[in-house]
């Protein structure tokens, strides 16, 4: 006989439960964690104070610009605190009383919060620095307005110098959910653990990955496509990745990779003012002032 | 003499409604159909039943789950079923009206609804799989919640493990806005037609194209860049293309595919435990156990 | 001592103030400027247009379909205006003065803005031929509304065909607002300055590239991955880019371009009726009729 | 010396914590309870069942109208049932686990939900005659159209209608939710509670006041600013408030309340046809026939 | 046996929708009508027109006034000429074809928002009056900002003001929708049919009438729960009230008339500089220069 | 000859252009003024402070209250500085300029934002007085929960409590804007002057008009309809309105007011535990245990 509508829905229910039930804190959350949608609009509001006047329906806070930054700033602050929370409290547990000395996890929220505010100054002003960089290296930039509203290169730049900021205080999570958004909207995946020094730019994009151990120099230049990655991943003794070593490469000052080339392995350094030519796959050390190019073979029938 | 604006926009608009009379059914639609926008919205409940307390702002229904998720699943299922109703009218036309014995098309739309909210369970069984997947084998991870949150590949496969429940029944364009999204979102491109194994892990993902026909076995892992494709497409006598052929490839078991690989064809098999190279293009198959790596030339200048 | 919360607060906002009077105009808006946001709705608000009944909700304006064509053309008119008075004014300054011969930035901006309307038909006409290109080109394609509703390629022509018509008005950073948009949910990247002919067909799309000044003819069939790029970028004496030059292909009609290929370079054509096999990398011209495969070394292990 | 901000709010939020703690239970609620949003939310949804293609943004689901109607009616009853049950649960407590014969509080919500659901034709049939009521009541109206899209006295009138089918079942909350947001919007205060028959009509409404007692027959009028309410309020012995005795007056059919009228006591009964005048104060009840005027006295200087 | 929930769903669907087919044009609508949303968000839009800054956001359109000011009038519009079109279909019904001389209804409707539009300027300079009077005649405000902001009285106003140039062009059912929308709001029912001079002062507001055919003159000064309305209703010789007679007074200028009194009467004429009393009663005409007071009998125990 | 709606158009914005040139700062805000929603939504936020877990969704944030809570409050201290500046720089002007020592006018925004934040304990433990107050004395209540969840009364007191708090730092303007919305939503209207003190209930509440200079002790209790109103606006010799005196009654502890009553005058005192009946209008002191009652003349045909 059949299940009516009904028993059917409460059937399914009840073994979504029991698969509930059976994976605690696997595949469901029942305690605080970091909120997916909060850390992007934090990015999003991020952005409001670094390129005042461009993500703000054309108007912005015009007539109180110091006061409405005052209350961007703030409010950034205190839901800045709630997600470091939240992502520590997920990561170490611990509970957090209201008491005398205050919840231990929150005072150190807050004091990681101040650090991320702490650093906007410094992240705006390397901004400014790749901005320019996109201005002087793309023969079809307008200006520099173009760059900030339009560049999907700068977009993702500007999310990783603020993720990047999540990582060095220990945020993984709250960086990595930062560095999905900008890679899910630019196809650009840089992980918010690589080290990229100032001037940086990355033209289209699409397809870019650059690894969370790599370090990029100064005046690097990356075009679609460009992969910096692992050689290899190394496995211990039970078959378990080997997690924290040196996978990615590392690129010096005044660098430009073309598209569609792949840079590999840990030990792999591209040396200052080299060109590495597009779909190139590299996986050893080029001194400085290398040109790398590939050399397809065509049949032409 | 000059038009006014009003003359002008008149005009457009003649010409406009004239162009949708012209091409009744092609590029104007009147009738029912699915609607992007919900079913899309369909996909993400369906996320918040197989992942609770991850997309929900960071609280979820915690103090009610058991009831909240009846009311989740019970609202899905009659959404879905208008979905589906609407597709397989805009796809087979009928009338549906309401009378003694009901709306043959709708009856068949609550069947179909049914089918697709009784795989919910076995569909998380597989996703908590791919979870644990993604976490073995990618050095970077830091724990399941990261994947969960922040993972495009696990979006893609989720989305994709929806879809081809969809896909399966018939209604491939609802499943087609579903992978569609996913693409946009993920860069990822699986056709909800392909067939995927359990443990599939894809690290990356911006530019991995799965077509229709492609089989994937278990424990399977793809990298960014990795195309699964047609070799060719054959054209009928008339020119026309030849639709529902196997053109896509056959994965076994513990393959791992790396950046940038391509393999064509509905012939080619990657057979079991193989390892295929980055940037690899393979249009014939390989045998269980096999190494295929590109060898690119370089030249140093 | 350490500084209290309020104290550091108010320290990076003097700190970003100063950065705002520092850079005047840089980094900072205070005039008039296009609004992304305000863009891409135009964008969705014409698709609305030329696709009735797609993008509704399922359900569409039916009842007064012209009345309410005509209140979408007329809204989207003057918004159109008004982005385009502050495109011009944040490009070439300049008062707009309430007077008796009204302001000339906005009397330009609204002949502007009605050229972008009267080509909307137009803009309709090749897109359903783009439509049916489409349903020929891809066995997977289940029929036109599949195309309309989720193909990604489709998508991203639809912007290029509005961006193209905002780019010839020099409209640019508008046009480059849509086309970054396109890419952003695509990731097929087409500069709105390209010229691109009629029944034009990008499958998958993703990590598609269509520079600045290339030419595609009618019929033209691209895979994911393609790159229509310029080869070198040439600097003057002062070591800036060259601007304005032609550096990117031409593709003649009937030309069929596959996955991962490349084409570089402004002297390059592929003659009518040629075949660029998957991932090749082209820099000089192929006469009518080519076909060019890329031939890997395989090393089997 | 003077907190620092910092300090100031947290010292404010643990005194907050403490009074959440000292009062569990009143003034904090953490256990499931029905929302007010989703209680009113259910209503305009209802509401767009009852009165199709009036609120509907002007287009209504006109193409797919019987299985919209389904989807409508199917989703209202899955979160009618969710309402319900945290209704119950805040109301009597009980554990709801998902077993072999069900949760008994979800079962018992899942019918009640049914009622309701089963009430709406009859509810439909009604208001149509409220609508006709209006009609041939008030010179102003230009039409049925007008009623149903702008008189206060129909909206209130519908919300009762359905508030007073969840009074019956003892879901008091849920009823009150609805009633004070037909209060908060019109002015207009019937407890669900009251008995009001068929053809009712309420002219411009606001200060309107109808008692939980109170009970009206067919065909009544009344106009703005009129109370039904009660003469006083019995006290036990130990001063408490007595509770559910017949306080408020009851109205036979045909009897029209002018403007500022106020009926009091649970005694008081207007017999059949009466006319009550403006401003009257009736604390004893009045044959059927009768017309009570105010005289008030003027003095004019 | 007891149906299934699905079964009963069904049921009622069916029910609904006979009941939708046995009143073809009452009760349910599927013909274009005026959206009550979309009238009310237009009255919002010219707000922002005729008070620019005060409800932006605290921001405005600063920079670009006279540009966005233009956006803001020609979209409202469009926008107003689709709701005319469709009040005037439903009332009158009546075909609207694309032609060589367009559609006539959407002409007269296009002449119509004309009107509306050409009118602002005037309106916006009545409101400045208003505005004043509401200072001058009221202690407790701090200012015309005040006013502005927060005065129900001066909003009530606005609304009317507007709703009565809707109301001379016979658009009578979007006169009434914005009408009840400001009654809604702040209590206050003014019928856009009355007219009312300049200078106009409402104080506290809630419980105003001011019936269809009042009329009042310049510096008049109403308080809450003051009614200004019909004596009695007419009927005709079938017992059908008589439409489109005056009913309601005339209040001659500089009269002020304080809280709850009630003026009823189409004859009844308030003379100039006249105070009317606190619930006062009248329903006779006063010469100029009366004050009518309440003489309340008070029984101390 | 007719101008073309673009020549309508521009004319009157031109037309309004000049009105706002000649009203300078009068009907027109181009500097930084308080945002009426941005207030609203402060009291709403506040509001979930107040009542944690009743509108939240039905879900609140149960597994980090006090985290979720800090979160609240700095939020809330943040926009509330921010719109208090707005409030004195429209109020008095001056400049806010960043530097050694900060903003003057912002250091002052932010203590009177302390000062509403230290506020709150307080308030909190006065609302749950008045709610108890209206569980004692309405015999309809089923519990504190539809107090809290469904009475315009406490709606309307909530509101009161925290407006009073910024009208005694000399916001008026942020405090008649709460005002004005809780009068929006409930047609009760308490001026943010007045004096309230503990355990105050409304019952029904539409039309109460509690004025500025108006004192009412502990546990009083007042019904719908009912005006703490002036007698007359003194005026000074200019004839402009006299502002600041006591112009509103006193009410003592343990009064009950019951509907429609009218007690007006500066010096008008109701003596502790009096009862004023419905009707009744009052301009002259009673002593303490007075009962008052109307006695209507009632004329019966």
């Amino acid at each position: 006989m059949q299940r009516t509508t009904d028993e059917l829905l409460a059937d399914v229910a009840c073994s979504l439960m029991r698969s509930y039930s059976d994976n605690e804190d696997f595949g469901r959350r029942t305690k605080p964690m970091p909120d997916p949608d909060a850390v992007v609009q934090l990015f999003l509001d991020i952005r409001r104070i670094l390129f005042p006047g461009y993500f703000d329906g054309g108007v912005g806070c015009n007539a109180d610009t110091d006061v409405c930054l005052l209350e961007y700033i703030g409010t950034v602050y205190w839901r800045l605190a709630r997600q470091i929370h939240n992502t520590l409290h997920a990561e170490n547990g611990g509970t957090c009383e209201c008491g005398p000395t205050g919840c231990e996890t929150m005072a150190l929220s807050c004091n990681y919060a101040r650090e991320i505010i702490s650093a906007l100054p410094e992240i705006r002003r390397k901004l400014l620095l790749d901005v320019k960089a996109a201005w002087r290296r793309d023969p079809a930039a307008t200006g520099y307005d173009e760059v900030i509203l339009s560049y999907p290169g700068l977009f993702a730049v500007a999310v990783y110098r603020v993720a990047h900021e999540l990582y060095k205080l220990g945020l993984k999570s709250m960086a990595r959910i930062l560095s999905e958004y900008a890679h899910s909207k630019t196809g650009i995946d840089i992980h918010p653990g690589a080290k990229i020094g100032e001037s940086f730019f990355i033209d289209h994009g699409t397809g870019v990955v650059i690894g969370e151990t790599t370090e990029i120099g100064n005046n690097v230049t990356i075009y679609q496509g460009v992969t910096l990655g692992a050689l290899r991943i190394d496995k211990d003794a039970d078959g378990g990745v080997v997690r924290g070593t040196k996978r990615h490469p590392t690129i010096e000052d005044n660098v430009t990779i073309y598209a569609g080339a792949t840079v590999l392995g840990g030990d792999t350094v591209v040396g200052r003012g080299s060109e590495i030519g597009g779909n190139v796959w590299l996986i050893e050390s080029v001194p400085p002032g290398s040109k790398v190019l590939n050399v397809p073979q065509i049949r032409k029938k």
